[in-house]
């Protein structure tokens, strides 16, 4: 029964980083009664990639997806093909693991730079030199729009509409985007852009947490759901409406809970997920 | 000559609110031969309105602004209500002091309200039923976008793009934006806003600060401009493209500058205005 019902939620690994190895949290999501996980490539470094991977399997475990590649603009065009290099072995890990995506937080402004138009272009060059490894390699890309807050130092593709955009431009099949509560809950276009995303057929992840008031720390201050400002079960509403009956994907940043033992962060994921994120009935 | 040169700065009164009253600030202003303001209401009340105007007109300042307008959303009508009232008040202060408009913070989610679409409905009703009262005292209204972090707390208005849809949505003469970089540097779409409120003839102020990397408070870590990720002369190339001439306001938010001496943040106002700030030459 608890299995059953925990089908529509997964443990971004990034929320328990500091508690447990990526083997310990395979291991206490198992015992929580959570198949589906999303874990970060330093963690699986750790680990090894193949013996992460033989976790997976013998375990049966579902991956939402492979955090993260991105981070393309660079000063120069040698730093762009590291980048470059470096997202073609994420996507190789992600097809290892059998991610069902590869999360993309694309990178802010190249070290000295306030070029940020610039900095947006180079996104979008290095997602479409990435695509044709991706598409090769069968693993769909997913960019996550990140919150303005973080435009010049983690990712400047800071809307679902700027990422619907790029998926659009670059085009074909293969490339979406990861869709935050976190980072895109004030989009004022919201509702519509969610709809399109679902018409592009370009949902590939949806993430969840809270946005707290107030809001500590820029990075480092994210609330389970519940404990703030973001109407969780109407946006469910929108991405179910839209067609994506996926996971959803708890992935919380906060000093707060990586301080509490692990074991009650999922237990707390997990009585928040029956109670305050279900999709709000329609009409 | 220094005053000659200084045209095109204005300093919002913020930037210097914990070191000095009204009256001192305007002083100081003077001194180095700044002749632009902004106050913010408290600041005014402080001094007594009659006596503010009274400095205002015997040193012919002149006010680029009254800060602020807003917090509209409430949770029950009487609230709402309330807070209308004390929006014509604001309107009556800014027409008793000159200023060029009243800069409004529209306020974010009601007390305990997740309902984001519904508080951002409140604010364009609450604008329009305040323009017959600002039409007739001659003051312009300006919807000022607030970062997106603030939209639970302090405004639900969160791009450029949001401010002009609303404004065109109200009509008629006497309502614009004022474009704050810090706001809206990261916005994708930001050289057609800016052009767009260009052609609305919606550029009601300028205001200028940076954005700092990292930044360690959400709403105390603004930037001296020059110290951070902006493009101020792209961005100032922007607006006077879009037609509007005004003074550059500098509005910064900071513990680090509110701990220094007055005289030294308004001298390295000058200088930063002086060397970072002009328009880039287009082309």
């Amino acid at each position: 029964m608890a299995g059953k019902s925990l089908d529509g939620l997964s443990i971004n690994l990034a929320t328990v980083r500091k508690q447990w190895t990526f083997a310990e949290a395979v291991d206490a999501c198992l015992r929580h009664g959570i198949t589906a996980i999303c874990p970060w490539r330093d963690q699986i470094a750790d680990t090894g990639l193949k013996e992460a991977a033989s976790i997976v399997r013998s375990n049966g475990v579902r991956l939402t997806g492979l955090c993260r590649g991105g981070f393309f603009p660079a000063p120069d065009a040698a730093g762009r093909a590291t980048a470059l290099d470096d997202n073609r072995r994420a996507v190789d890990e992600a097809a290892e693991l059998g991610a069902a995506c590869l999360v993309m937080v694309v990178g802010g402004l190249p070290a000295g730079s306030k070029d940020l138009p610039g900095a947006r272009a180079q996104v979008v060059e290095g997602l479409a030199a990435l695509m044709p490894h991706a598409r090769a390699a069968g693993v769909p890309i997913a960019i996550e729009p990140l919150h303005p807050m973080y435009a010049a130092d983690r990712a400047c593709v800071n809307s679902l509409a700027q990422a619907l955009d790029i998926a659009e431009a670059i085009g074909g099949p293969g490339i979406g985007a990861a869709i935050d509560v976190y980072h895109v809950w004030w989009e004022p276009s919201l509702a519509a852009q969610i709809a399109r995303a679902g018409r592009m057929g370009a949902i590939l992840a949806h993430h969840i947490c809270d946005w707290l008031v107030p809001t500590r720390d820029l990075l480092n201050d994210r609330g389970m759901m519940g404990d703030g400002a973001i109407d969780l079960p109407g946006f469910r509403a929108m991405i179910e409406a839209a067609g994506f009956h996926g996971p959803q994907e708890v992935e919380i940043f906060s000093d707060h809970w990586w301080s509490r033992p692990g074991d009650e962060v999922l237990a707390t994921c997990i009585e928040r997920f029956r109670t305050v994120c279900r999709a709000a009935p329609s009409g």
